[in-house]
Formats: C-alpha cells, structure tokens, sequence
C-alpha cells in the first residue's frame, strides 16, 4: 500500500516501528489541520508524555542551528535518540524540506537516532501555535525521549512557541542588543538558559552584564531558577557540554520543585483554551456566509435592524 | 431626577434637544459596553444615516489637534456645526475629558455648535474598533451632521479606526519618514487627503515628492480618487481652505461615484462580522470557566482525555 493512501492509524503503527516515511506522512497531516490531523492527534495524544522538550530561539544569524546540530551531536555521543522540529513561521511551505541553513544538521541525516523535520504553516487553521505541540506530541508517542523545537526568529510567535517547551534555550550573540530589540522582554520571560553563541567575538563580558543585570531586576523568589548564561562556539562545540548541564540541572530543579508539572498543565490548559476559541473562530466564519448572512447583513446597511439584533438572529442556534 | 440615574432612552430625549450632559453620558455608557451600551446602540441605529464623518490620524506631535481645532473654526464660519470623537488607545482611562494637547481645542468648549469628546477603552469588550462607529452612531442619531473622528498615533487599531470615516485625512510633516514608517502602508491605503502640516519647515517639496511616488506606485484606475496632498500651517490656519475644499471634493467624488454607499455597506458589514466575533469571543470565555470547565481541562492535564475530545464537550451546548 502506498503511505499516501494510508490512514493515520495504520501510518502510526509505521511510525512506532521506527519508519521514518511514516512519521513524516503524519506530521504533514498535522501541518495541514481538519479532521485527519485531529485523528493524529487523537492517536498520538493517548501515548505521548514521556518526552522531555527543549525549545530553543534567537535572533536570525545567531547559529541557532549550527548550535542545535551540535546538541544534536553531543546527545548521540550520550547515547540518546533526539528529534528536532525546526519550527519557521515566515515561510508559508517549506514542506518538510530541511532548508537554509538547516542544512548544517544534514551531516545527521543518515542516523537512525535523530529525526529532522521542519515545520510551517500548510493550512492548519490553529497555525503553529496549534500544530507544533501536536507534532511534538508525536514525536512522544513514537518514542522520542528528547525533542528540540527550533525556531528561527524572535517575532512574537516565535517567542511564544520556543517557550512551550519544558526548557527553553535564548541564544544571543556578543553585542546582541539591536537584533531583539523588538521581543527582548518576551525573550527575558521564556529564557531558561542563556546561550552566547560566537563567544570567540568580542563583547561576550558586556553581553553576559547585559543579561545579568537585567535577571537581577526581574526579582526572582529566593528559590527559583535563576537562568545561567552559557558561552559558546557552535562551530567548534566549545561550550556544550556546558550548555547540556545547564539544560540537564534546569529540568532537575524544575521537576523537583514541581514547575515542570505545573508548567505542563498550564500548557495543556491554554491549549484547550486555544481550540476552544478555534473552534468558535471556525464557527463565527461559517456563521458570517451564506443566503441568511446576506439577508441580514442587506437589512442591517440599510438600517431596518441593528447590528446586535442581526446577531442575535444569526447566533440564535448556538445561543441555545 | 439625577442624570446618572436615567435610562438610555430618556438619555437620548434629552440629549435631542441639545443637552451636552446627557449626550456625554450616552458616551459613557458606550464606552464601558454591557447592555446599557447596546440599548444606546439600537436606538442611536434606527435615528442615524445623516452624518458625514471625517478621519484624521498621523504620528504624535504631527500637529493633529491643532488642524483639528483650526477645522472647527473654519466648519463654524460656515455656519456648519460640528462633532469631534478624540480617540485615545493608549489611554485605558480618559473618562471624557479633554486631556494633553486636546487643551488646545478648549477654544471651542463655550461654542454650542461644537461638541468634543475623548473617547478611551473603558471596558467596551469590543475595544475602540467597536465603540468607536457606536459613539458615531449616536452622535448622527442626535442630530450632529459633520463629526471628526481624530487618533493620536499611527497603530493599527488608529489607523483602522481612522480610516473607517468617509473621508480620511493622513496628516504627515515635512521629512515625515521616520515617524510612520512602521505603519506607512497602512497609512497610504486608508489616506482621502494627505496633510502637510507645519509646512512653514524646511523638506515640503521631498515630502509632496515622497508621497507623490506612492501614490503613483498605487496603480490607481483611471476613475479613482487620487489623494490630493495640501499643505498646512496649523497654527496660523494657513491652507485651511484648501483642505476643506479637498474634503468637499472628495466627497462630492464619493457619492457621485457610488464608491461612499460602497464602503458604507462594507462598513457595516465588517462591523456585523466583527459583532458577531466578539459574541463568540465573549461565549468562549464563558464556556472555559466553571466546574465542567475545571473537570474536562484537568482530565486533558491527566491524559485522560485529548484536548479535542474536551473541546468537543465543553462546546456541545452550542454547536447544536
């Protein structure tokens, strides 16, 4: 049977037996939204949370992904299978293709222990917001212990997809000040651990006072995590081992304490929240077609009835 | 009988005969929504339709206010009357007065044929995107036939509330470049009637030149309005006539062409569509609290139940 004409559940049995075809058919289905990826999502919900996740962002141009590539590397020599969804909310298709500079994680292409998958917005009406913890959620079921989430900016979105994760990476450059600018408070929020990449360029001491200070305004309690700031070379991998600690001690205190548990159920929480409010987005679009919508609509530009009683007529049959 | 304590619709009598109090407390009430606010709403809707209204929005310190007052003085040696909403996004809480360099509208306060208002988000659930064509409503359904409707800044929301007026002025400064640039195409696309104010400053011609090219780059039909750009000088009132003239011009353009019924009916329409948003928006907050709500995303949490399943239930009610 060709994969394409495959169900999801059938697809899923694939997944679980390590085929990689499959696993990548499923993610399409989750990219494109409607009923076959809540089907997937269904399926994979049942068997997922076993999986630890690291989200890790910055801005463009900071070697987010030679980085990754060489986390990657560290945690093969560690003996751990990971996955990386690389996560690009600008590019409308990029189709599953490894593209850009994510070539630099094709040297793990050929290992059966990683899983490389980029993820974009394909139709699914939650956007990436929605279709990313569903594709980590997959990942979990088939059995990938640890899932990094790349993503590739530090626009809004971005920002707020990199900080779902149980341990999220901000990586700046020395000098960082201009290229986040835009989002630095929201980077401040999510960070877990600092990374400064190219730490071989001059003003690493200025950035790591940068970061310093600014950890110190945000008055933390007495016991909570206070995100280290990790120097490092990607392209040399100076540095992560390093920045691995810091990941492996943050996720210790954060089960410890009980955050990662809580943080997992506000996750959950909003996620329910978000579809909840999907669906009724779905809902007010369907409500605002067709021949009663034209009627009412006609009658309300020419003010023989007002707006909000055009929409208690239309919202009738879901105001029940 | 104490105005505060008046119903909407004994409001609104007063308020025809030309009681400021009582037209200021229909604005009250339709700034803070809730029921009382639709109640203005549908009797303002069956009375309006008359009105002209004009948009005026550009960056701070642009000079709005001052154009804005040398507008009334020039509409009332016309003999004309007039209403001005000032709407403020950024200020939660104006409460209906007349704040910063709105003072320099005080002139007009003893004027009867001049009636100004801050408007600011006071609890309307909608925002000012909604409560902005609710306070207009009122003021066309009590009798004002020229209403000026004046933002601050060049957000989006500004942008979108200013360009919703039948007439739009963008008000801009010499070498304005810096000052909009976040917003300039939004800027261009809801401009009837480009201002350049403070034109006694040195950069007029780069910026008539400036604009001129954009408009040029707009590819604009034949039969379309091309937006006249006039120079101003607020303060000394020069080039006030030449802007009213470009007001009236375009004005007699939209009706002649059928292009001012058109974006009317498209108003209305977008406002209905919008209405019926904020209904759904208001149902889902509703729809995620309470005991059910508590159960079902604690099951989610749990593993219980996937988050579409959940959603499914909680929205059971209304999808009848």
């Amino acid at each position: 049977v060709n994969r394409r004409d495959q169900a999801p559940a059938a697809l899923f049995e694939g997944a679980l037996r390590g085929d990689r075809a499959s696993t990548a058919r499923l993610l399409s289905f989750i990219e494109r939204g409607g009923s076959s990826a809540r089907e997937v999502g269904r399926i994979a919900h049942s068997h997922s949370g076993e999986a630890y996740t690291i989200g890790l962002t910055g801005a463009p141009g900071g070697g987010k992904s030679t980085l990754t590539s060489a986390l990657i590397t560290h945690l093969r020599a560690l003996d751990l299978e990971v996955a990386v969804l690389a996560i690009d909310p600008s590019s409308p298709f990029t189709g599953g293709a490894i593209l850009g500079d994510r070539v630099r994680m094709q040297e793990h292409a050929t290992d059966p222990g990683v899983f490389i998958r980029s993820m974009a917005t394909r139709g699914h009406l939650g956007g990436l917001s929605l279709s990313t913890p569903e594709a980590v959620r997959l990942l979990d079921a088939i059995g990938r212990r640890w899932i990094l989430v790349e993503t590739v900016g530090v626009g809004q979105v971005e920002v707020e997809i990199a900080g779902k994760a149980d341990t999220t990476i901000v990586v700046v450059n020395p000098g960082w000040g201009d290229s986040v600018q835009a989002n630095k408070a929201g980077l401040m929020e999510i960070a877990d651990v600092f990374v400064i990449n190219k730490a071989d360029r001059n003003g690493v001491d200025g950035t790591r006072r940068d970061l310093d200070q600014m950890l110190d305004l945000s008055d933390l309690d007495d016991d909570a995590w206070r995100p280290p700031i990790v120097p490092t070379v990607a392209t040399t991998r100076d540095g992560i081992v390093e920045l691995w600690d810091a990941v492996v001690r943050h996720r210790e205190h954060a089960t410890e304490s009980g955050r990662l548990a809580e943080r997992r159920a506000f996750r959950a929480r909003e996620e329910l929240r978000e579809i909840v409010a999907q669906r009724l987005r779905e809902k007010a679009r369907e409500v605002c077609t067709g021949d009663r919508w034209d009627e009412l609509s006609d009658s309300v530009v020419a003010h023989e009835i007002d707006p909000w009683t055009a929409a208690d007529e239309m919202l009738a049959p879901i105001e029940a």
